[in-house]
């Protein structure tokens, strides 16, 4: 089996992690990919590593006649623009992964005051599919719409999904905090990510805490019995890629670290995707980058329970879900092309 | 005036800072300094950034027949050792400024807990201060034994104290959040901190974790009514040198952020090196790197308060601020040799 | 077809390395890894990241009595030691890849000037097949010994012999100087090493520069009808990985541009694993990396050529390069586990 | 003695240098700086690090009536744009420290040639002094226009001006690499320099490479007896600071290691800022980060010598020897606010 593919707005990060993934994916042909910024030049010229693998020509979204032409696309467009080509590419048949933040709230509120301008598609919202396989893959599986979730999301929500689910945690007590590589703020150029001003550096990234804290606190509340609020703030390390999210938590209970173990390997234990250390074992950015996996490590101290997260932002928090989530979709292997080991050091 | 010093164990990165800072420092006259390591060559040698301002030779501690010919001796020692030679120089009539957690607790029970052996000089503990100048000023004045804090715990006091203080946090909710550059892991190699696997990488820091937690929570809890428990991780970045730490509290009640702020600037408004950032703005690690200040921050959501603290921890969180104990020690003005801007970038 | 492997010295950065790529090679079985360091803990206890990828306990090379039950060898051990494990595993009748120095030098004189000890298996020597496939193809095809070149020496050999091989430089005039990541200075901890000490530092590596420059001196003179003399010196920068080294160079007699990319692209031409740049276009270190591919660009100005070429120092630099070799030896796609596109950024 | 100073384009990384140097120099007042891009922000808005140190008001150029009222203007304005305000200062009777290449070539062929435009101020071209104090003390002294060197041809003069001034070196056989942390690009964002792209990344930088080649050359000249020209090529690291020149030449006659550090010792034995190494010893870029220091070291084969520098490029590089030259211009002590020993690590 073969499908056809195009990607909008290739030409950021994302863009870039997503073609070396489809590259490998015997199932996957790239009809097209589009990029305003470098609209007629090849890809492999934008990006050199790509020489020999692909060299296709970027194009502009506006001239593009074979939009249609496939059979998924990936939306890499910004928030508030995506979701316009979403609802084109819908109506001419195709099913489309959107990595922007525009259909992953199931309340549109949320979205509208995060972003300030009024949701479009709200009868687009309905059929969503939020992209985390680990919860939601059967609804992943007959999706037209799918909402790749935000990277920091997807470690939080992994972290402390389980523990939610089971009752564990006060849900009043949740504090999140991320440790994330700069590849995140994506390709524009900018003053705090020019080199020298970012290098040695550690700050704090106000705009992902503000509209990610939500979209895991949406998603999470889904599994408790009241609606959860987490303090959440990420920050901006001078490392290329990774994230590593620390989730302070109090627990209703005090139980031994066995069974929070038990939990985890309960939900995970068969997840390709997830890595699980053992209590007071904690992964690191680099036991998991360049790969598609999650890890999540603990600790409990008397009635508090720390869990650490661990994934890159550009795999398992970007491309390689979507890749997953397609893989789902159109009935591959879950694993295809993903099943790489990370990459050390 | 001029007084002599002393260093022990001065060929560690606090000792690198420290003799940097003296070597500027009109009132000091540096008269010995000791490397068990390094016994026989010359500072210069081993530090080759200081040719020219320090030619001394290292020498062993235990052939130093000089060591009490020195009106003050800072010990860069590690823990369980520093506390004999402190004990030795007490009794040859040195003030010790000591930065092992040897002295910190007041509390024995919680040191021999966490290093595992038995305080040997209990009698000495009730003598020494904690050296925080902002919180504790009156009392190192007079001090003969200075405890330098930990470079960790210095950030979440600071940050915390005024709010403590006031009476305005829930105790019971505490989380904070340290990134750390990796030159307060030492200067002993060790495949942790060997390049290759360092670089990149963010990793949980769990000895640190674990040892200044207690020295924070028994701070604190000296300025709140009831005993605080902070749960408290560190993490070690691939940058050499800073401490940003985030700090997550619940207030009991809600208020205005500008009564935040008013507090903070009734605590530290004419601390010299303490820099207050408006209500959501905060310090990154590059604003204060090189210099003795920590910058602190702060958010407001309803009733909880994120609070933002970065410094040196080479500087602030550890020489800077002996030299600044020293300075008040001894009656030199508080800033001497410690009045430099950060540098950037 | 399905080959039986080993590995000696499997948990270094080359091992590590190696790991990955025959992780997804189809037609090797892996058999057996030691290492001295490590032995009786598995593999992806040392390398979390090959979790799910490898399990293989590591042994110690004493104790292992199935040596010689695998088709080929891997050595990463270090010089010196090395040329004892490839002769008793070439008398077992397993083909070997050293990745050592030990068989590099065709005068063992040489190699006896730069490691200071007497060549015990002089009588091997000429039967070792110097390993860059785009030189010596044939050579490697029926090899049973293969020394797998010096991570420099292969960029500056890549870099030159098309130069050399036609007469075109004067060969009294070259320098070549590399500037490359701390992976290759092993997983060893040292002071240099250390990351404090590393990081955000540029440092001379002369031990790399004296062993490496003997063996590309002694490769290209093969192909010059006087001996050449290379000043060459490496540098040990504060990055991963990565080899980009400057070749200066003056011309007997002046040529176009066009000229030298037309010698170059009748060497390189059909080759795989080189990308051949436009005149005054530079391969970056991150163009190559976590690639096979050896990037090669050049100037010319008046008579003066320099030359820029680009690798990653674990895979075209060691591993890459000797599952490329090992793919010729057994008759396997020469490609094959190779292909995969560098990753960005 | 107290002399009143100001600064044009004050806040690229040149200019925040010089803000700290000068803020730590009691013999000067800073009347007033100008930036187009921050006009209206105060600087310490623009550089939190200098909170506490200066706050003056960021002035356009074009509004600044005050611009006479100084004895000396420090110009980091960009190529081109510099010149006109420094013949302006001069005729207001201002002395000028130009940072950029305007006044550096003796020859204004050379200058339009690498720049594509007319030079207008071909007069003041006779009168303007190269400042390197090392070798053009005695010029500064009454100099009122001084053109502050580049930051890679001070580092390749400082290395060879010793061995060409005693002709030792065959001049056709200069080749000099090299390697230099990211601040030296400036700080406008553009895409080589966004983070995520120059992080682990080595490249070669052709615009530096071919600027300061030329300046170099002119400028050695003047001590050969022939012209001199160097193969010389730029590569930018990712780290923020400092650069690392390795020059490679071969000497007209064998001579002993003992001979070429004496000649050294003779032309720097009693200079402040030149740090001379024993042969066989190297400056590493930590050993003269943040300090005024050019580091010197080398090695002999035979008759090739390759000599080491190092240096930080916004110091001695840039902003540390403009206040080293407007030491001299204005008879303050030379090392006056720049003898601090680097900071380590």
């Amino acid at each position: 089996m073969s499908i056809r593919a195009g990607i909008l707005g290739a030409t950021g990060y994302t863009g870039a992690e997503l073609l070396r993934l489809l590259s490998g994916h015997p199932g996957v042909s790239l009809e097209w990919l589009t990029s305003e910024k470098f609209a007629g030049r090849k890809i492999d010229e934008v990006f050199p590593h790509l020489r020999g693998f692909s060299d296709l020509e970027c194009r502009s979204i506006s001239g593009l006649k074979d939009l249609g032409k496939v059979d998924v696309a990936f939306s890499c467009l910004p928030h508030g623009s995506s979701m316009h080509f979403t609802a084109r590419l819908l109506e001419a048949g195709v099913r489309v992964i959107d990595f922007s933040a525009d259909f992953r709230f199931r309340n549109p509120a949320i979205y509208e005051r995060l972003f300030g301008s009024t949701h479009k598609y709200k009868t687009l919202i309905d059929e969503a599919v939020y992209g985390i396989p680990e919860i939601f893959r059967d609804e992943i599986r007959n999706s037209r719409l799918l909402a790749n979730p935000g990277c920091f999301a997807t470690g939080v929500i992994l972290g402390l999904y389980p523990l939610i689910s089971e009752g564990l945690v006060d849900v009043g007590s949740i504090a999140a905090d991320a440790k994330a590589g700069a590849s995140g703020g994506g390709r524009a150029p900018s003053l705090p990510h020019h080199f020298p001003e970012s290098n040695e550096n550690v700050r704090v990234n106000i705009s992902a805490s503000d509209s990610q804290g939500p979209e895991m606190e949406e998603v999470l509340s889904l599994f408790s019995q009241t609606d959860i609020g987490i303090s959440f703030m990420s920050h901006t390390l001078s490392i290329n890629r990774g994230i590593l999210t620390t989730i302070y938590s109090v627990l209703k209970d005090k139980v031994a670290p066995e069974y929070i173990s038990g939990i985890y390997e309960e939900y995970y234990g068969g997840e390709p995707f997830v890595r699980l250390y053992a209590s007071d074992k904690y992964p690191g950015i680099k036991d998991v980058r360049y790969s598609n996996v999650c890890g999540i490590g603990f600790r409990l101290k008397q009635d508090r329970l720390i869990a650490v997260a661990a994934l890159d932002n550009l795999v398992k928090g970007a491309s390689g879900q979507a890749v997953q989530n397609m893989n789902i979709m159109f009935g591959f292997e879950e694993t295809q092309s993903l099943g790489g080991s990370g990459i050390y050091p």
